[in-house]
């Protein structure tokens, strides 16, 4: 709900410190915005302290001298002069009220409102002035502290310093707080104080960042005598702002008026040079070439990016004239940002993460050496994360491609290890790997030739292996089905393609599957096709690679776990090589789970492992590893694979690192990441999703089948009449669409248009803001993810949407 | 120089805001120490204000008393009670004296030196606080702010909280700042004031984040008689330091054992747990087994590590008692942690740059997509950066090795849409790629199947292409020679493989040199090798890659500018191909700079392509790009290689791509890294070391050759025994030892072992800290890497351990 008008210039004023002259210096900017603009708002949404407060009857007063033109308001007033957290507690136990203060949400829509009704009854330019309570970490009403609550609004802001003894340090900790939240800092303004001379250092410590900073000289001391006070205190203001326009006030004013300029003015230039500086991956360019193509992403907070719309704005197309719009909108981040985002955009705790990395150690060399944020997510994930119970070595790489690469390495080297004796130096350069059609692993060559040919594929390109075309599950008119290819149904008792399940848990029961005739078939059909493979003369399989439960690139498949669970099973009895000695080690082919997109409760679990019943040898986490901050990825390995490495030889070694390996940032970002969703798993919103699905299903198991999107909505969906498929797990809601060009079709793009505008009012009510859907599809098929803390109030909303958007059922 | 001892506890008192009571903790921090150990230390570095301020002379008085158990000490005094930095300005004024203040390494050796000679002298264990002067960002004495200023000791954190109002923002801000230069908060302690009760806010907002919050009741308000003042204060003491050992105090000191005690048991047990959980790239972990092996980086600042040394303690090798010796040391990133350093470690304004990013917008969806780090990033990489004058479109990635997969992508499709008509499909696979012998492209399979096959290459690697071996140049016994490969050497008049040139610059003068018969042999020999693959029916050449002037993961070659700037030439004529119509299109082969190690500054200049006088028609850069923080990593095109992907047909486009792709964080790090290397370029150590190699040079010169290391050194290290050649280029110096065993020999690491050592005192002089070198080695090749900005005064410091190391010439 980022707020930004074309004519109505917004600044909020936050104070370094309580007492630093936020009042004086908003009234000061005020006054001289009125002797130039026809309009100036004034807004204090919280206001704590005695009613007679001198500072804020100055500007209440000169509202009402200039009414009509100067407008001044409030949202909550408490009498107390204390924390507004706690003047609200304090102003309803006087009152003998119940506390009842509103959530950060309501707070921010608000003000927001409040806002919005200013900008529309704008006929000229105008400026407002929002000013905070207390110091930018003061706690607003909910506990929040204000930099946090305000933060969806993302106001440029000027910072009011502080002028006294310690005012540089708290006038630079609070810059940096502010900068901590992503906030635009305009410019700092504080009192030009002669004797602590804080101003001196603070002018060239902020123009060394490009940042404006502004003085006047203090208020005159307070006089006893009331009238006598509010007149010299009348008399400060006619000096700080004189008739003349001129001095440090007015230079101010002009500065933020270039900064607003300035900041649409990018906005507005920016699609074009992205056209004209970019090349996006996974683009064709010469099909987006209009500046009106070009996504403009302000900023972000949660689920939401702000989007620039001055270029998409028609006039026929928006009701109100663009001027009293916010030029930017909301738009729900479906795709989590390409499937990164764990816990919403600019998260403060990740933020601050980040920030502790960088600042103790930046990024240090990785090879033979160790730091706490690197060993700690090691530990972490080897032995309480997805490689708990069988792998020994976390190896780090940068991106989910580099991470399947070096699992591939890993794979092969084994295999070459085991069985060396047979291999000569062709049949090594050819080893395969097992997979299933439509799986995909990441865009570096390698990655890509443990895939079959398709689309992405470049020059290079040298598939390598045999791929099984799966059986997959999926919901249709309200029922499960598991839809078999036709090689596997003929060897089923009644050859259909197409088997119901009673339920989604069932389908996802592997055990109680694994004893059904179905079960049976899988087996015969995989070792038989295996064992024609043996005796085509081809270069052996070396490794068996399954993105278990959904292949994600390539079409966002629910693979039936069963079938995966079976092709596991035979990999590892499939084993021409001298059998290994013991259990822990690798038997058969190698198998590797590519759980980049998959894992990390992506689906609702942790890891498929405890789901399949099985566990790999290898494995792969990346994407949401990070919380959607920076890229960095882990590819996890058990001591047998490890072995196949160790020697006294250098050469022998995995000689594969980048040069970031193991980076501070990324590893503390991480374990700041999994820390936060253990108690995400605990949450209210997860426990109401889970018992939805599944009464009996608890935080504690980890193979349940549930999803943030309601049954309800995701049965309904499958029977609407352009839908072919839906599925859900977890966080991702996938619908196929009755098209069958796959990837070149524009089916889902097409029928979901409507979902991506903003909906100014209607069905969404007053409470919540109006967003829009950006949204990513698959040739006919379109999915959306949300965070692992995405509320299940924005969840129904988007299936409101959705539900609109597809018609009724 | 961070300190760390195993039997002093040393934390640092910081406040979150003057006046919070800073000296009060302290003093009850150090009664109570002193009721439990057998000696406590006292030390404020700098004090300001009147020698009778009240709360100072109650911790001297108390030291008085236990003369002996209880050391009080300041470094520096002034009487004027304003920060720090104005303070000695007064003082000097006031004396008549010229200002001269320690410069933060001073200062920071000062606090240094004291430590040590408090811990020289314990017996048992003990205490110390370091108490810091107003708030956390007061300027100390230099100017710099205490937070930044105290960075290189690195000393465990105790933050004084605000408990006034405002003070939940002053606390909260103080802390972020604390976590930007990534100190170790242990505690925060405030004042329990039941008015504002910022201690119920503040105790559940920092359990959250596992840090402890102790609290105490106020002090007793000041008293006009000083007698009975004094006494009030004695007897707040001993209330909140009871003789009972009770209460938040003596908690808060038990905490800070424990604190202490984990910290030691964590770096202690890192080399075990790491060798347990950790897989190291590049690392054979059959030759590192042992605990000392591992180096346990506990911070980083500026060049240095900060390393735990208790593994590595041998008492017969340390001369005093491992109790009173530092457990940290500092070693110098001599290898710029893999080549990835650009401004140093830990450097306050890249933490901040990417906190920014971080808050304002996590990592946001880039496809189709935009956002201003990376809009900001891409034009002035563009068109003011490496890609002047030809690129017009940068393509992100997240490493080198990635960002080449997409050049080689790029050039084999902009070579087959041209030569389309005469490839089948095998020989599209098999494109080949034109380069030199000891290229070195990355780790991913694709940028591995551009080299030669060579230790580093897996089972499926499969050389694609043709490699010239290449002349190079060094500098041997003070000469710069140019060494030919024996085929060139047969075609010169001479015959001979050895080439002297008559200086550096003239060597690197490639326009001169284009003049020379040696650039005709260069050519002849080229030309017939290219013409005899055309003939040899192998699959055809689609790009020439080359990293420019430096092979750097080959092994450090110093390749002939004139031998590279020949082959593009031919390359470029060389084309069976339909000619381009117009002069910006590429000719015969699409030439790819790899940059990834030589770009940016790396070695003096921001690209090769003006120095060799001919630009590339893709580039890559990456490591040095994000100032060494994150990976992130750009491949830059001329529009007639993005041509070659343009179309209506969506399969036609770049198909590939991360999901970080142009993440904010690393974008907005790289804005910043490339913002302040702008300054570095004008620095006096830059000017200095340009005129020291060669008079002529200046800032503006973009092919300037200079470098960092002195070349009076250079010559003279050339001319040791053990010391085959040396090269150095920017922040670059090779040493290549006599031993011809290449990747598997140790001659450079055997050779170099004793600069490893923390020499305690000695050559280095007592104004510096004594410090280790940790470098890494290629084989028989040893290399050595400052960041842009390492000092001078650091630089000569390390010419003195390596000649010392080498011996006399």
């Amino acid at each position: 709900m980022s707020l930004l008008f074309k004519n109505l210039r917004i600044h909020q004023v936050f104070g370094a410190n309580t007492d630093v002259g936020k009042t004086i210096f908003t009234t000061a900017l005020v006054r001289a915005s009125a002797s130039i603009q026809d309009a100036v708002f004034y807004l204090k949404p919280v206001s704590t302290g005695p009613m007679q407060d001198a500072d804020d009857e100055h500007i209440k007063q000169f509202a009402g001298k200039h009414r009509g033109k100067v407008q001044a308001s409030c949202l909550f007033r408490y009498s107390d002069p204390v924390s507004p957290h706690l003047a609200a507690r304090l102003d309803a136990q006087r009152k003998g009220q119940e506390v009842s203060v509103p959530s950060d949400q309501s707070f921010v829509n608000s003000v927001a409102k409040h806002v919005q009704s200013c900008a529309s009854r704008l006929s000229s330019y105008a400026h407002m002035y929002v000013e905070t309570a207390g110091g930018i970490h003061s706690p607003t009403l909910s506990g929040t502290t204000q930099v946090d609550s305000y933060r969806p609004l993302f106001l440029p802001t000027i910072l009011i310093g502080d002028s006294k003894l310690g005012g540089i340090s708290s006038t630079i900790s609070s810059y940096e707080s502010l900068l901590l939240r992503g906030y635009i800092v305009d410019c700092i303004m504080l009192f030009r104080d002669e004797y602590y001379r804080n101003w001196e250092y603070l002018i060239p410590y902020f123009a060394e960042k490009g940042i404006h900073v502004a003085t006047v000289d203090p208020p005159p001391p307070r006089l006893d005598d009331v009238r006598h006070n509010w007149a010299s205190t009348e008399n400060y203001y006619d000096t700080i702002v004189p008739s003349s326009r001129d001095g440090s006030i007015f230079d101010t004013v002009t500065h933020l008026d270039t900064c607003h300029t300035r900041r649409l003015d990018d906005l507005h230039s920016m699609p074009r040079r992205t056209l004209e500086s970019i090349w996006w991956p996974f683009v064709q360019h010469g099909l987006v070439k209009e500046e009106k193509d070009v996504a403009v992403i302000d900023s972000a907070s949660g689920d939401f990016f702000s989007i620039y719309k001055g270029h998409s704005m028609q006039p026929e197309s928006i009701p109100s004239s663009p001027s009293t719009d916010s030029m930017l909108e909301l738009q729900f981040d479906g795709s989590a940002s390409w499937w990164t985002q764990t816990l919403g955009h600019s998260n403060a705790s990740l933020a601050l993460a980040a920030a502790k990395a960088a600042g103790r150690y930046g990024h240090v060399m990785f090879p033979r050496a160790t730091h706490l944020p690197a060993l700690h997510l090691a530990e972490r994930l080897v032995h309480h994360g997805p490689g708990k119970g069988w792998a020994t070595r976390a190896y780090f790489s940068d991106d989910g491609s580099t991470a399947m690469e070096v699992a591939i390495k890993m794979a092969l080297r084994a295999y070459s290890v085991r069985n060396g004796g047979r291999l000569d130096s062709a049949m090594r350069k050819n080893l395969g790997i097992l997979g299933l059609k439509g799986s995909y692993h990441g865009d570096t060559i390698g990655a890509m030739d443990a895939c079959e040919e398709g689309v992405y594929t470049c020059e290079w390109h040298d598939a390598k292996g045999y791929w099984f075309d799966p059986p997959s599950i999926g919901i249709r008119n309200g029922e499960v089905h598991i839809t078999l290819p036709s090689a596997v149904a003929a060897e089923t008792t009644s050859g259909s393609e197409d088997i119901q399940a009673q339920s989604l848990s069932w389908a996802y029961n592997v055990a109680e599957r694994l004893k059904t005739p179905l079960a049976d078939v899988y087996r015969t059909f995989i070792r038989r096709t295996l064992q024609r493979l043996r005796e085509s003369g081809q270069p052996p399989l070396a490794a068996l690679i399954i993105e278990p439960l959904v292949m994600g690139a390539g079409g966002m498949i629910f693979v039936d776990p069963l079938f995966q669970r079976v092709i596991i099973d035979v990999a590892r009895e499939d084993s021409t090589a001298d059998r290994p000695n013991h259990s822990a080690e690798w038997s058969g082919l190698p198998v590797i789970f590519d759980e980049v997109f998959v894992g990390l409760y992506r689906l609702g679990m942790e890891s498929c492992g405890p789901l399949l019943g099985v566990n790999p040898d290898i494995s792969v986490n990346a994407k949401i590893l990070t919380g959607g901050v920076v890229p960095l990825a882990v590819t996890l390995a058990s001591d047998s694979i490890f072995q196949a490495f160790l020697s006294e030889n250098k050469t022998e070694a995995l000689l594969h690192g980048h040069s970031y390996t193991a980076h501070a940032v990324g590893c503390e970002v991480a374990n700041e990441t999994l820390r936060i969703v253990e108690s995400i798993k605990q949450s209210d919103d997860w426990n109401v999703a889970r018992q939805a699905w599944d009464a009996s299903c608890t935080s504690e198991d980890p193979a349940a089948i549930w999803s943030l999107w309601e049954p309800e909505f995701v049965h309904r969906l499958s029977t609407q009449p352009s839908v072919k498929e839906v599925m859900s797990l977890g966080t991702v809601l996938v619908i196929k669409f009755e098209d069958g060009r796959g990837y070149t079709s524009d089916a889902a793009e097409r029928l979901l248009l409507p979902i991506k505008d903003c909906i100014p009012r209607g069905a969404d009510g007053a409470q919540n803001q109006p967003f829009g859907i950006h949204f990513r599809t698959l040739g006919n098929v379109a999915y959306f993810m949300t965070s692992l803390n995405t509320s299940l109030e924005t969840v129904r909303r988007i299936q409101d949407r959705l539900s609109e958007a597809l018609g009724p059922s």
